[in-house]
């Protein structure tokens, strides 16, 4: 794990499910990227004892955090707190790039 | 505290020091934007026991953790462990608009 890095480096695809990476980590926070492919889907889950923020790069999502649902585009954030759940769904016609934080870190 | 937000609404310029804002903030995590206008620092410092990720929405930064130092445009990342020496100079012509993470939240 490197001190400096570009997020560029950490975005990809997956067909089964939907890509994620770390690109910093340690027990106090997970920093790593989500993308979906159009359509693409992050079912609504939980984390325990586990706050989590989502920052929108590139596309568009519908993100939803408890019982609300928010469209955000580039620059958009969705904070889910600690036990709450949440999920997102790539409405785009690209690719759905987000810059993920978590802690403390998901065991 | 919203559960949705934008970084554009909590952006700014501080004539002082440099400007900074919290987005999201929780015992766990804090989220928020860290502005330099064109010549500002953010001098040398650490977070005891605080781990802090920067990433560079906008802007050209000179980014130092420990000893090394790194030139970071948009995209760009910066992770500084706990208790870390870090510091950011703008050396573009724009402001430097960072969204940080820091966990736990600082006291």
């Amino acid at each position: 794990m490197s001190t400096f890095s570009d997020y560029r480096d950490h975005v990809g695809a997956s067909a089964e499910r939907w890509f994620k990476s770390t690109i910093f980590l340690s027990p106090n926070m997970l920093v790593g990227m989500d993308c979906l492919e159009p359509g693409q889907a992050q079912p609504t889950h939980q984390h325990a004892g586990r706050d989590k923020m989502y920052f929108v790069v590139e596309g568009e999502g519908a993100f939803t955090v408890g019982a609300e649902t928010r469209r955000l585009g580039p620059g958009g954030l969705a904070w889910a707190p600690a036990d709450s759940p949440h999920g997102v769904v790539n409405v785009g016609a690209g690719r759905l790039t987000m810059l993920i934080a978590m802690a403390p870190e998901p065991k």
